[in-house]
């Protein structure tokens, strides 16, 4: 490896010692018989200060630095009151190993003020942005932390087919695959297969993976391409027990990534908040009730809460100290949410869960009874014959699970504070984006 | 949760007292006023012993149980010498889940004797086995594994797109998608995004995916929707760098794998090799050599090595106390690949690991000069336009950087000794097989 090491590791015990860094040339002031080159690598900034009464050929050879460039810096660690962190280096050797072309597509160093599709348009550069960066190294935490928690739980991770025969919420919104010789799907979820697993005794899984949708219209909470987080576990009284796992592994999750990804959050202006007590569980009944009376909003389809809606009941718990809260027993359910028994107290085993106002996670307890699956899959007017291989693991002994999906770019979102969900995403796809 | 205990955490201490467990009735004997039910979860299997004399009522119904129904039983933990483990459950209750319909589609209690085809199209009783079970267990636990080195040394877990303008590795093999109005493939590779990282100053990066190859040959080592485990890092002197990394990663992935999925490895009969000397790391022209002069084999292809050939070179290292090898310098390089410079003793910067013969990592230095970039990429005949988006990034300071892709199926596959790499994939996709 070229010697390095990164600029957040230089500390006061360094002082006189000799250091490497390597990174991109983030700012550059010429101060006549003075240059101030600040170095920028993956963790932090450190600045180099060429003076040409100290050494004019390392001086001269700073002149050539453009903005941008990449470059590689030995240097003595000494300590100044003249630069953040109040360390610079006095520079031994420069080496520019990669020239930047000029102009640069967009200006990095400023705030993040170019609109969103330029940003993304060059978003090799947009992601070089400290802001940008900290988002994806907070993401990653977020993932590692939540994966974490599963692995100690003894979840097994699995993965299932991307191209399907057909989709698990109906035709819609699918993007069609030429396979072969035949017409596939890209998967919606991996909701059958996740159910298959419990027929096959797996017990508790988890899948990182990729759903698709497709959406036509565009707004800061859709894109084609989704990261979605899914979990299905057997053996389970009522839907419960599933929202047990939903609120322990995201507190597990957020008190992780407040630890490790402190200096991103730091970056981002982040004070992120762990909600230590119990979420709120109410009914779907009593969410719309709370938004018809305390805000005067009804939602236009009953079935479901709008968008306006759920931000609206999000700053109403979040006022009463809840970031998180369930919404359960959501009418008009998928074939394979379990219906509500006759003691339920809620219309369904169906539920969502809002994070600071967006729904961030859909679940439930499924039907596991084959006779009563078959009924509804026939309510839903899917031909049975479409899905055989999985109805027909319902038939030789299906636990009593539940499960859910927790969209991971809306995670991000919401815990970054970004206002819109692509900002969450690397290279987010959506109907009029195919690029980079 | 539904009260119960896993099989395999039943120890003498709880001998005396009363437990609940859930699983399948993986076999049933009677012996005429006792009935044998052994019971199988996810962890492992307990005998439950019912006796006419001692509870008429409970004996009567152990008789309705049939193979595969899922039961719920209570019972005191008693010490035996006629059940395995030493432990059987003298049964308080017993409740039946699930019925299982007869006949089941296959056999499972016996040894895997089933066609390969006929197991995947009932996967989901199939995974029942408790060799096929411990497949997926021990796949779990390496892939955790890995991803846990990666975590810990201080790579990005990244996404990106499934969907994409064009194939990293040019237009053959590709999976058409209908994106909205327009065409687009399926991800063959995230070659392109991770170098666009590197550009961005992400410097180390993982990713655990599906890429897609259309391949119309079905053998014992390929399938559509294959699970590549993807890394690239910058600041790279050349491709050792890079096969340290594979090196290192593998060796912690395979003892910590060892240790934790010790009760499937058991299972499955394996006794995982942890190879703790360095890999050996030969030339591309030494590897033709000794299938030449030691096997009389030689690859038709002179820019490679067959399948043969791999098979050969793993038993030739294998005989030398290394299932692993690197192979460096292979000819016809992807234009991405680095060329090798004046002063390489190496014919170019590309790998290949075999794994007990087999290809599992495929890797090496990248070239990020941007002029000679567009020379190779010209040289390929792609039209720049094609790839602007990708080559846009190497003219703004690209380190020198590299990294590689390892199949995860096939790691499964050389580590659980099976014959075939669908196998390994819970629900495997091939041109004819596109369910379950």
């Amino acid at each position: 490896m070229i010697e390095r090491i990164y600029t957040h590791d230089i500390t006061p015990e360094d002082d006189g010692e000799e250091v490497a860094v390597a990174g991109w040339a983030h700012e550059i002031r010429d101060l006549g018989g003075i240059t101030f080159i600040v170095v920028r690598d993956r963790e932090g900034q450190i600045q180099a200060t060429f003076k040409e009464d100290r050494n004019e050929e390392l001086f001269n050879k700073a002149q050539e630095v453009g903005k941008e460039d990449l470059v590689h810096i030995k240097g003595e660690v000494t300590e100044t009151d003249q630069a953040p962190g109040n360390r610079e280096l006095v520079p031994k050797s420069l080496e520019i190993v990669g020239e930047a072309e000029s102009p640069l597509p967009m200006d990095i160093s400023k705030d993040i003020d170019s609109d969103l599709s330029t940003r993304l348009d060059n978003r090799f550069i947009d992601l070089r942005t400290p802001e940008v960066h900290a988002i994806f190294s907070l993401r990653s935490h977020l993932v590692q932390s939540m994966e974490e928690w599963f692995d100690e739980e003894g979840y097994i991770d699995i993965e299932t087919p991307t191209i399907a025969k057909m989709g698990a919420e109906g035709g819609a919104e699918l993007f069609p695959v030429i396979y072969y010789d035949q017409e596939a799907f890209l998967s919606q979820s991996p909701q059958l297969y996740k159910q298959m697993l419990m027929a096959a005794g797996f017990d508790k899984v988890y899948k990182t993976g990729t759903a698709f949708r497709a959406e036509e219209f565009a707004t800061s909470r859709h894109v084609s391409e989704i990261s979605m987080f899914d979990v299905e576990l057997a053996f389970i009284e009522d839907q419960h027990d599933v929202m047990d796992v939903v609120e322990e592994s995201l507190r597990y999750t957020l008190k992780e990534t407040k630890e490790r990804a402190d200096d991103d959050l730091e970056v981002l202006d982040i004070d992120l908040e762990i909600p230590e007590d119990d979420f709120p569980r109410i009914k779907f009944e009593e969410a719309r009730r709370i938004l018809r009376e305390e805000y005067d909003h009804s939602p236009e389809d009953e079935g479901d809460l709008d968008t306006e809606g759920e931000q609206l009941l999000g700053e109403h718990f979040i006022e009463q100290g809840h970031p998180a809260v369930f919404i359960v027993g959501y009418p008009g359910e998928k074939f394979y949410y379990g219906e509500a028994r006759e003691e339920d107290e809620y219309q369904s085993r169906r539920f969502d869960m809002l994070y600071k106002g967006l729904e961030l996670v859909s679940g439930g307890q499924r039907e596991h009874d084959p006779d009563r699956l078959m009924r509804k899959v026939e309510e839903e007017g899917i031909d049975p014959e479409d899905i055989s291989f999985y109805l027909e693991s319902f038939k030789f002994g299906m636990p009593p699970h539940g499960g859910y999906g927790l969209g991971l770019d809306r995670l991000v979102k919401q815990v970054a504070e970004l206002d819109n969900i692509k900002e969450a995403i690397l290279f987010p796809r959506t109907p009029d984006r195919l690029e980079p």
